[in-house]
């Protein structure tokens, strides 16, 4: 069974944890205040050419889009995003539990415009009974998106100007950072989101850590006291060397780019191969997570030798699956996908590739 | 410099850290859903001589604390807890952030005794404007105690018959569970705390694993859903498997019991060392935490060998520290702490021993 | 300047003032313990043939809302509501500030089916991946709606028992009840309500009274310790016997539906005025809010005599605004007001009518 | 039955149930935007020569404390308050169910200390784990205090000074606070109030009017939304006029120290009478409250004619209870309760007088 269903099938990249291993019987303070932190923090600022950067480290993705945004919003403020973002439908209400509303922005392929935002920000100062609504406080969006979609710089660049604009802040969430910079066709880097954004966090989960999210903030009223509230939401790891000793194996040589690399050629692989065999796609993402649509039979043949993930119902005979790769994948496991999905393409649609 | 400062300086036990080497690349399903976790599910359960259990694994203390604690709460009501409680005053309000009070109870030895929580429940219920009052909804204590203390057995029981009488859920904060049913003089077992308890959680964090503590749910009621609430408050480790294979290895020959055994057998010897030297303590700990009463002067020269809490002002000359043993510890260690301890100690207080 | 904005922009029915007058300097004890509240829930009883329903006197909609919503939801649980739902849009996130996510359903007419209840709630327990989003815990309608109309008592059977089914307590938010029941055509009674709904309220503040919402419970577990949520959420009024005494004379001898039929019976006249003279609506209500579609060159010049509020643009040359009718609205307001649009229509538009 | 238990058994002063009267049909808009409320906000910033001040009206006093507490608190921040102080016991957790912690000093006389709050907030700075514990964000104290005192001007001199330089801003919760200013012996301004806290509010509910509380801010960054934070939490008064005029009575010809003064003259008068009769006091009150110790025997024989909390038992024979008087207490009934004290006097307590 090969799994494709997710990109945190597998424990952590074999250097980390050699890392771990040799490290593990040192004994250091708690609370992310060793060394290994410490030198983690640099190596991030400096990939993000961002010295003034203040970098934390907390465990998992949700902990981290509650913390940050419960951090930046007033009792009265939303949090702008995309409908189809993570902390929209995929988190249980996380933010809801912190007391803010998320405030949904219809998506296209996953993403939000600044003109979206513009007019939502607009559109709240303009109404005469705008206390009445809650107030956008601030703007969410992921890179890359829950459709495997990427922002272009030209569209961060257009965001980040209406955020500064309109005095919201702008937070990306990276859970899948490492993926979206190693896109086909990406034009952002670390250094754009530090310039771009007032907080971004580079996803360790997805990318080769056994966990751990980086988040960098730049945004100077959001740095002060920061530990305090990771501490209340629970992130604030006990044995935080953990987390420092993975990022400083990630970013040292540039373990975080050549694995993100991997999985990105692997997917281009995959879906050229399944391109070939006349399969379309729900979403056209040049990131680790690709969405075929497939024949319900061969689906559930798929099955007793791959997971994956199904998406979206097409038609009556066809459904959006979701496969993807990550760091770990190899070569093999991707042909041997297509080789099977070749295989048990039913007969008629085989023929109408041939 | 040897760290005595807490017992979460290391980190893993080595067979955990072999075992998380051996199943490093294997693919697994995330959340929890895996056959590690349902195997360490199992081990726990029986361990607990408690099948119907629902067992759940978060990462951290604050996490499961805060996690627990609004699951069994309605809006109005609090939670009674020691005022030494980790959650009355380390968790940076973490329950208050969840909308709930901590309602403090005056410790003894850092522990509450049925009577005082029969007398929060009479108390409330005959006060005639009792809906202006924060309403006793469960009661939270700690195994062992925040002064290193455990409840006995009787104490248990007490507890547990009153909480039952008064529809008072009872917590059990078992971060430190291991060194607590370990304790010189402990007549508490797992099955014991299964039996008279509606839910604790065996620590993990501070006994041999990375990270990780594990959650057994013996109140029907809070077993609904918990699963969501794991993943609203951001526990829900996407790799849970890490988690699983950890308390596996823990618990499926006795380590648990063992390592916890290494920290109790060096910290009364640690503790039999310093009485030697005459030295006094804050508390009579029987766990992995003690508290000697230390010469100022004599801190300030400990320190540069050591690492240690200073915990309360005694007078002008003395203040009592916190020395932590742990899993990990090492006979040698605790020897060279108290040669260095007798060696440090000022002229006129060695001759008052000798 | 007659004020049609809405229907709370006078003070109370002449005999509820004269009825504080009276009672002004008698003392009673505080909190709604008094007898005026205790006969003042026995007519609300007996009007809604209910005698086992506990009744509870707040101030305001918002503050109802919160505290009835916050009552029934565990944590990770979300209210149902339609997208136009009072509670959806226009309480500053009120909900959310108590944790706990708006789940909207696009509406028809204002309204939400009992179909779109069912599929939400199979569309949910279907989802294999189901812990990751917010449960849909309770359903919250509004009798009548934001759009002005009212759930047929079919529709509200048919609500009712996919509650049930599902075990989703059903919320009904009467701010504009009264209006509801005397509408025309209107075939839901207020036992109806209790015998089909978990909890709703009978708006005061809106038909009559100074201010005052009287909830109705029917849910049993929903009954306990209600009233430590209503001071939680700051609805205990000190001087509860104000609302008593306004809602013992709104029910004492008929005079909320007296009103009631009042505001109705106006915009019906203003409705068949407003149709004779050729005029549309954005929305087609039975009740007190009438949503005609006036000309923009009309609107600037109506401003100058009457308030009203500006609804949804139609096209480049008319807007759909709003005219309230209340319990204290004269006839003599409707004709001046049906006069003034007949004066100011724009010439072709007037000899289109003729 | 004379009630003394409270100071809000009654409605209105007359003249303010006069001018809701003359006022009932006019038709204004809503939410508090009226020309009332623009008087009353005048009248009000005249009376505390605080031209710059931002003037909003609640509901009341919990609603009121936890909207301005929830607005000047970031999450990890807690509010330090006498351990006697309301939001500490008698609000059912409002504080506590919007995310913060109660940080409880122990109080003299009902009161805190500049020291006291200093040394807080000391104290938290230098603790090297303060990031484990809620950090001190604001100061709230109660004027007049749940014990019936009063901070002198020097007090409050002190505290604002201390405040400043901690960057704590001082709330103060004037739900009595004319009863404060008129107390005996009290030399604070409604001036020196704006000119040393942030932000107090002027009591309605028990100073006259039906229901209201007077917000008046003085801090720039609390002004800013306040309007949204009194909307979320339900105290945006739909009919905000009545909140208006009635503040507008009290204030437009010193209605409100009027009526302020004849609690106080009664209460004295109480008091004085009380100490002949040689009874003493559990608090040394200057103002409408008063703590007088009963032989129990007479207390349940005053019942029949009187009501009044019993408060604290002193010993097995003997309890101190509260009487209130308030702004509609009469002479009359002061001097009915004293001769049934004295008449009801045990034989020997009454010889011993004599």
């Amino acid at each position: 069974m090969t799994r494709f269903e997710c990109d945190y099938t597998q424990g952590a990249h074999p250097r980390i944890m050699q890392r771990l291993l040799e490290t593990n019987l040192e004994q250091t303070s708690g609370y992310g205040t060793d060394e290994y932190c410490e030198r983690a923090r640099g190596l991030i600022r400096q990939a993000c050419g961002a010295e003034r950067a203040d970098v934390h480290f907390l465990v998992g993705g949700t902990q981290t889009n509650t913390t940050v945004i419960a951090a930046l919003l007033r009792p009265h403020q939303g949090v702008l995003s995309a409908d189809t973002g993570h902390i929209a439908g995929h988190e249980t209400g996380a933010i809801e539990s912190t007391g803010h509303k998320v405030l949904a922005l219809p998506n296209t392929d996953g993403k939000i415009t600044a003109e979206q935002v513009r007019e939502a920000y607009e559109s709240h100062w303009n109404d005469a009974a705008n206390e009445h609504t809650v107030q956008p406080g601030m703007v969410y969006i992921s890179q890359s998106t829950e459709n495997g979609t990427v922002y272009s710089l030209a569209e961060l660049e257009a965001l980040s100007e209406v955020c500064r604009e309109c005095a919201l802040p702008l937070f990306v969430d990276g859970a899948r950072l490492g993926y979206a910079l190693a896109a086909e066709g990406s034009d952002v880097t670390l250094a754009d989101l530090a310039r771009l954004t007032d907080v971004f966090y580079i996803g360790g989960t997805k990318l080769g850590a056994l966990m751990g999210e980086a988040v960098v903030i730049m945004n100077e009223p959001l740095k002060r006291d920061f530990r305090y509230l990771i501490k209340q939401r629970g992130g604030l790891l006990a044995k935080g060397r953990l987390l420092g000793i993975q990022f400083e194996t990630l970013f040292e040589d540039g373990l975080y780019f050549e694995i993100s690399q991997n999985a990105i050629t692997l997917a281009m692989k995959m879906r050229r191969g399944l391109e070939n065999l006349g399969l379309g796609f729900l979403h056209n993402s040049p990131t680790n997570q690709q969405f075929p649509i497939l024949p319900n039979t061969l689906i559930e043949r798929l099955r007793e030798k791959h997971t994956f993930s199904t998406w979206a119902k097409i038609d009556a005979n066809s459904t959006a699956v979701r496969f993807c790769t990550s760091w770990g994948t190899t070569d093999a496991e991707v042909d041997e996908l297509l080789e099977d999905i070749a295989a048990m393409m039913p007969t008629e649609d085989r023929q109408a590739v041939l």
